[in-house]
C-alpha cells in the first residue's frame, strides 16, 4: 500500500502510473491459431479445445437440450435477479437510442441520420473461476436493442465440457440462439474467420486473458472491429469528510478482488476519513474468499490525503479511471469538472457494484487510461449511424455555387460538374 | 469497365469484390521513424522533413504571419463558398450533440450519461495536388463543437516551405491555433509521441497514404484512438427508369477522378439508362483535367443491370459502399432497406459533391466495406460519453438484494460486500 499525504503536484505522474503492462510476444503464437482455424476449420477448433482447454468435443454448438437442463439448473433467486438486472439495463440503454432528427441546412436541403444495428457481432465471455453472466447480459441486452441480426456467443467449456448455466441462462434470456463451447484466441479466430459451424462476424466484444486480447488486436488486422482495447479494472475514489469509511473500503476492495493487477486509487480531503478507510480496510480484507488476490492488489494500491476536492479531480482527470466513485456532499455539483472517466457512481449508496450488476449502466469499460480517448460500451457500440441527405431542386440552386467554388479550388473538376450539369438543367 | 447484365445471385460475390489492398511492409520503416522521432524530436522531424519532403524548415509551428499572409491569399469568393459550408457543418453536427437525460431505472436509482469532448485530438490533411481543405472543415467543426481543449493539425509544407492557403484560412476560421508543417508518417509519429514543438494528442483523424495509414496503426498500438480504418474511396450509384443519365454519369465521375483505385458500381434496373450512361460516362470523360486518373478507375467500374430495387439493394447491402446514391422514385420509401452504407444521397438532385463539401454531412466515412462495423466521423467520434449513476438510501434498498444474489453467485463477494454494508447501515 503505498500512502501519499499531500503530495506536490510534481509528484503526481509518479503516484498515478500505472504499470506497464508487459504485452507478452504472442503474435506468433495467436497467428498459428489463425492460420490453422482458416484452414481446418472445426477440426482446427477440435485440436486446440483439446489443447488448451483439455476436453474434447464432438460438437461445439450448445444444444436445446443443454439450455433447457441449464436453466433447470439456476437458482429462482438467481433467476429473478438476472431478470431484474436485465429489465434494468434494457431501460437505460433503450434511453440511448437516437431519434431521427432532420435538419434543413439550407432550404431544399435535409440532412439526418439513423441507426442501423451491426448485422453479425460476436460476444466472448471469458471461463475461470467466476462465471461472467453479467457479461452476458451487458452485451447481449444492448446487441439486441440495435437490432444485430445474428448474435454469436463463444464461451470455454469446463472439463465436464459444460458452459456455466447461469451463462447460457442469461444468453438465453436475452435471446441468443448460436452458443458455443469454444474459448480461448480459438474462439476469436473462429468468429473471425468463420468455420463449418459458427458464423463469422463484424464485429467482437467482450473479455479475455492475454491470449483473447492478443488475438483480437490480429481480428482487427483483418477488418474486424472490436468494443475496445483491453487492461486490468480500476477504481478512483474521492471521499470527503462525510464519506463512510466503511463503505469506502467495502468498495476499493470490490475493486481490489477482481485480481492482482487491479488499480486501487483512494484520495481523500480528509484525514479522519482517510485513517478510519485504512483501518476498515484492513478489516474488511480478512474476511474475504478472494483475500489472496485482493491484498496483492491493495499492496500496489495509492491513498492519496489531499487539500482541496478541486485538486482530487485534477488528479482524477489526469489518471483517467474506469470508474470514479464520488463519495462527496453534494455530488452533481462537482460532475462539470470531470473531464475523463469510464462511469461515476455519485455519493455513498452508488457503490460500483450497482454499475457492475444491475442498476442499468454498461460494465464495460475503458481501462489502462483509455477513458481518455475511448467511452465504455453502450448501445452505440453495436450501431452504425448512416447519414442521408436530400436535396431538391431549390436545394442545388442554393448549395450549388458553394459546391462548384470548392471542388474547384480543390481541383476536383468532375465534382464541379456533377452540380454544373444538374443547375444547368435546372436553368432551362 | 465491367458490365454484368443480369447476374446470377451466385456471380454477386465476384462482381462486387473489392481488389485486395496490397498492404505493403512497412512497418519497419515506420518503426524506425516513431523510434526517432521519440529519441531525438523536433530534429527528426526535420531530418525526415529535408528527407521525404524535400524542405528544409527552421520552424514548423505556423506563425500567425502565415497565417494572415494565407487569409489574403485566398479569393473571396472561395472564402464565402468555405464559411457557407462552415454553417451547414456546424448546423448538422450541432444536431448531433446528445440532450442529458436522467433515467430512474428503479425508485432511487438514477442513470444517464453525458458527452465529454476528448481533450486533446489531432488532425492529419495531407499534401499534394488538391489542397483539402474541406476535409479541415469535417474533422475542425466537430472538434470545436464537442469542446476539444487542444486541436493539433499537421499537413505537409510544399517546396517553397508553405501550407496551401486555404488549408490554413479553412483552419483558423475553425478556430485550430496549433498549426504544424509537418506530412507523412512522421507527422503521426509527433502527435502520437509529442515533441518540444508538437503536443501529444489521444486520437488522430484524417486521410492519407500508405506511410500515414501505417503509421495510424501503430499509433493504436501506442494506446491511441483514430478515427477509422483506411481504404481507397468509393461510391455505389442505383438507378431506376427516372434517373437522369446525364447526372449519373457525373456522380461516377466525380468518384473515379480521386484516383485510380476509386470504386465505382452502377447499378440500374432500366436499360435505357444503363446504356445512356455509359454513353454519357465517355462524353464526360473525355473533358476531365483528371482523365487518365478517372479512366483508370473507370476500368475496374462496374455496371450492373438489375430486374429489380430489391435485388439492388440486396447487392449494394452486401458491398456496404461509403457512398450511395439513390437516382430513384421516391427514394425514402427504400431507405429501411439500406443496412450498410456509409452515407446515402437521396434524389435526383442529390449529388455526392454536395456532401462532399458542403450540405452538412460529414465526408470522412468507412470504405472497403468498414461501413459494415464503422460509422463515419461525427461529432460522436470526438467525444466520449461517460455514465453516471446516483442512488438514494431508496435505490440501494430496492436493488440490493438482487446485485447481492448475482455477486455471489459470480464469486465476487467484496462486490456483494460493498451492498450488504450499506444495506446493513439502512436497517438500524
Amino acid at each position: 500500500m503505498n500512502i501519499y499525504q499531500y503530495p506536490q503536484k510534481s509528484d503526481w505522474a509518479g503516484i498515478i502510473r500505472r504499470p506497464v503492462l508487459e504485452k507478452k510476444n504472442l503474435r506468433a503464437t495467436i497467428t498459428e491459431v489463425f492460420e490453422k482455424v482458416k484452414n481446418d476449420g472445426d477440426s482446427a477448433l477440435q485440436y486446440y479445445t483439446s489443447k488448451f482447454d483439455g476436453v474434447s468435443l464432438d460438437s461445439f454448438k450448445v444444444s436445446q437440450e443443454e439450455i433447457e437442463k441449464a436453466s433447470n439448473e439456476v437458482s429462482d433467486e438467481l433467476k429473478a435477479a438476472i431478470q431484474h438486472a436485465k429489465k434494468n439495463i434494457e431501460t437505460f440503454h433503450r434511453s440511448q437510442e437516437e431519434e431521427t432528427k432532420k435538419i434543413e441546412t439550407v432550404p431544399g436541403v435535409e440532412c439526418w441520420r439513423e441507426s442501423r444495428g451491426i448485422e453479425k457481432v460476436g460476444i466472448y465471455i471469458p471461463g475461470g473461476t467466476a462465471p461472467l453472466f453479467s457479461t452476458v447480459l451487458m452485451l447481449a441486452i444492448p446487441a439486441k436493442l440495435a437490432d444485430c441480426k445474428q448474435i454469436v456467443l463463444c464461451s470455454p467449456a469446463n472439463k465436464e465440457g459444460a458452459i456455466d448455466p447461469a451463462i447460457l441462462y442469461a444468453a438465453q434470456l436475452c435471446g441468443i440462439t448460436e452458443m458455443f463451447k469454444i474459448g480461448g484466441s480459438q474462439a476469436i479466430a473462429a468468429m473471425s474467420l468463420g468455420t463449418e459451424t459458427v458464423p463469422k462476424v463484424y464485429k467482437i466484444f467482450g473479455p479475455g486473458n492475454q491470449y483473447v486480447t492478443a488475438a483480437k488486436e490480429l481480428a482487427t488486422e483483418l477488418g474486424l472491429a472490436i468494443d475496445m482495447p483491453a487492461g486490468p479494472s480500476e477504481v478512483l475514489l474521492i471521499a470527503d469528510q462525510q464519506a463512510v469509511p466503511e463503505f469506502c473500503a467495502a468498495d476499493l476492495l470490490s475493486q481490489a478482488e477482481h485480481g492482482a493487477d487491479s488499480q486501487v486509487v483512494f484520495i481523500s480531503t480528509d484525514e479522519t476519513v482517510f485513517k478510519e478507510t485504512l483501518l476498515e480496510l484492513e478489516g474488511q480484507l480478512s474476511q474475504l474468499p478472494r483475500k489472496e488476490l485482493a491484498a496483492k492488489a491493495i499492496e500496489n494500491s495509492r491513498f492519496i490525503l489531499m487539500e482541496s476536492l478541486d485538486e482530487a479531480f485534477e488528479l482524477s482527470n489526469c489518471y483517467a479511471p474506469e470508474h470514479l466513485i464520488l463519495a462527496i456532499a453534494n455530488p452533481e455539483i462537482w460532475t462539470g469538472k470531470i473531464r475523463n472517466a469510464g462511469s461515476v457512481f455519485l455519493g455513498n449508496y452508488a457503490c460500483e457494484s450497482a454499475g457492475d450488476y444491475a442498476s442499468g449502466t454498461n460494465h464495460t469499460l475503458p481501462t489502462n487510461g483509455f477513458a481518455k480517448n475511448y467511452s465504455g460500451v453502450s448501445l452505440d457500440s453495436f450501431v452504425r449511424k448512416v447519414t442521408f441527405q436530400k436535396l431538391s431542386e431549390k436545394g442545388i440552386q442554393n448549395l450549388g455555387k458553394t459546391i462548384e467554388i470548392m471542388a474547384e479550388a480543390e481541383g476536383l473538376f468532375a465534382h464541379k460538374n456533377a452540380v454544373s450539369v444538374r443547375l444547368k438543367s435546372l436553368e432551362s
